[in-house]
């Protein structure tokens, strides 16, 4: 019967089995120490002779569990019996074991089988895990629904670039940027409130830190608000839940990393300004006049936020109608009813109350330049009833990034795809 | 303040402010009678005078909540003022208060923006909801983390047939069959069990009620695992969870179809048996002697165990080895240790013990007649030390559509693939 290792602790003085990674291995002569690693942690394992195993084999062991106050943690085993269920070869592309830091993301990324094996980049999938679990339980309780949609559609809603094309048997289609179309289709349905965690692509030219071409959108819908307000008050609840989940479930990854997630009771005091108050702010902070808010700007916000309510988070809203979709519900002067959450300097969602109403949306798309006729299907939504709604979308891979404070996206994300790399 | 219609009828007496969809109008000269719909149930509103409002619209309504015997359910409201949020056209192309059981498969879906508003077509995708939370909390009390793996890949693990090609910049990638790869990955990084909720892809010409081109796959792999048998026993462990929360929530969905989901207590009597032993069972059942297992075989092997052991689900395993993918670990005679789970007739599931062992799998491309170049990265898996595993994925869509007894699975998807359908 196996042990985890997390378990060995409260098992001293009896006799263990523990599979696992072989992580370390220290040959003092009489003596050899072998740290084994498994899914709950790691442990010291001590052998009279140098045991014949390599770095990242996985073995089975059987020894007795022992206090000894030199050994991390301060446990060790005693090992009697080894197996070796799986001997790694010795040119290992990837020293596991070390400091991440040390390594270029590159090589990181151009070995992902391997250096996921390091036990503080696996770390981050770990929290990764607990986002997608909070953000789906949060939203269940709310009463959502959860959908899956096609990701193959003929047509994109946003206009025709920025879209992978697929070869369809006898036809071509695209890779969907998001399920906007889906989400309101299934509000409209009846399901009222849905939320879909689910591939989406862009295929835009990008090379920085803050994009990648495939990402994992956390999206939700919602029927029956009054305002923008509404959804800026439903993510704060979703914020809050994975705060605490993490707080609650990661410890052991935020000390990896370093790093603190906000307290989720300051989430209801995440400043709420609009796009003209922020470009206002970043003026005065930074001395600078500004007509637009770029990353730059994004950051001084929430530094800004950071002062003003304790939490490095801020929602703008009523962003200018020509920078959001045409399906954006419009608002006076030329703003619509639209929001941004920005995170630690980074936007990570991009919401917004939608047109429910089929004459309106007529006269959006001729101000957009848009045809109805490619988005007959999109259009019979709103043309047969569609109550007042909204939505947002958060990247899953952009909040993790900003919870751990890693330098890139890609290294929150498992197997990336960015302009150049489609392996592993 | 808004009310959900499910709770008029604990304020009887009372004022109440509705929300919904017009579902059905009926005037009668000096009184009208209209259902109203909302994502928790329906009820009737009675006006004095014929309302302004067409079947579909969105209107909120204040009135007050009575008891009348001759209304459905017993409740009504007397609605005092109406406002119409979102006016329907009266061309509505799907007749969405009918019964879709007389309605063409080719019609729900060609207008599925409109016909997911039909109650019961709705319904289905609240069931598939609970699936998918209750796979995600049984295999996360089991210490499985959640993955989000990339679904554009350089090459097939399962060959070049059968893969949808996508434009990726100056290069070519496909849509993954199956996260197999990076399931293997993750259970070799240490995260040892892991779960991926995801859509796959198969560009195969069929055109059957059994058969989509994407669907959503309900991914699990598992380290340290002895046999096959562990597969199983988790899988088991997955549909009694699945039972039971469809029991618990969705009683409503079932009586809408009719249907009825399998006691969970009965999951651990599922029959197990061997390739060899299920075509005897069908040769004995059937009276004619059989060599594969076809469609028709499956649904007699499920008659079979609903004789012997009460319920519609049979696991096959040892499958021929020609039959399964390269990565299944082999067994004696030619056989695997893979298995297939039968449900009402239909695969749900197909997994297997995989190869672990770089030598044995290098030996195993030979027989496959696949080159070790094109997987490298699958590959460095094995070179550097993998635990025993095996793992499974069960095809949402199918479960659903046997849960609820639909014809088709793409009755079961919320807007399916097949090769001619490209919209909705």
């Amino acid at each position: 019967m196996r042990t985890l290792i997390s378990e060995v602790s409260s098992l001293v003085g009896t006799d263990v089995t523990l599979c696992g990674w072989v992580h370390r291995i220290r040959d003092l002569g009489g003596v050899s120490f072998v740290v084994l690693r498994d899914r709950s942690g790691s442990v010291q394992l001590v052998f009279d002779a140098k045991p014949t195993v390599t770095l990242e084999s996985v073995i089975q062991v059987t020894g007795s569990a022992a206090r000894n106050e030199k050994a991390p943690g301060g446990i060790e085993v005693r090992v009697r019996t080894t197996e070796v269920l799986s001997a790694a070869e010795v040119d290992l592309p990837f020293p596991v074991n070390q400091d991440p830091a040390k390594m270029p993301l590159e090589s990181i990324l151009d070995n992902r089988m391997i250096s996921l094996r390091n036990p503080q980049i696996l770390s981050i999938f770990r929290v990764q895990s607990t986002i997608l679990r909070c953000f789906a339980e949060c939203l269940r309780a709310e009463g959502f629904s959860e959908i899956k949609t096609s990701k193959l559609i003929g047509t994109g809603t946003e206009g025709g670039t920025g879209l992978f094309q697929v070869e369809y048997f006898e036809t071509k289609v695209y890779l969907t940027q998001s399920p906007q179309i889906y989400k309101q289709a299934l509000i409209a349905s009846g399901l009222e409130r849905v939320f879909e965690i689910g591939p989406a692509y862009r295929a835009e030219k990008h090379d920085t830190p803050r994009h990648i071409n495939e990402f994992t959108s956390l999206d939700v819908e919602m029927a029956f608000i009054k305002s923008e307000q509404d959804l800026m008050d439903l993510e704060t609840r979703i914020l809050a839940a994975i705060f605490r989940g993490i707080r609650e479930t990661n410890q052991r990854e935020l000390d990896a990393w370093k790093a603190a997630v906000p307290d989720p009771d300051l989430c209801t005091r995440i400043p709420r300004v609009s796009h003209d108050e922020a470009r206002e702010i970043v003026t005065k902070e930074t001395g600078h006049k500004v007509y637009e808010i770029t990353p730059e700007g994004e950051r001084t916000l929430c530094e800004w936020a950071m002062k003003t309510a304790g939490i490095e988070a801020v929602f703008v809203h009523g962003y200018p109608r020509k920078s959001r979709p045409f399906y954006t519900y419009p608002a006076e002067n030329n703003r619509t009813r639209s929001f941004d959450l920005l995170f630690r300097g980074l936007e990570i969602t991009s919401g917004s109350m939608r047109i429910n109403r089929y004459d309106m949306l007529l006269e959006n798309l001729k101000a957009f330049d848009l045809k109805p006729e490619g988005l007959a299907d999109y259009l019979s939504i709103f043309r047969y009833g569609c109550p007042p709604h909204g939505g947002f979308a958060i990247g899953l891979e952009r909040i993790t990034q900003k919870i751990l404070a890693l330098a890139s996206v890609k290294e929150a994300t498992l197997f990336p795809r960015d302009r150049k790399r489609t392996r592993p």
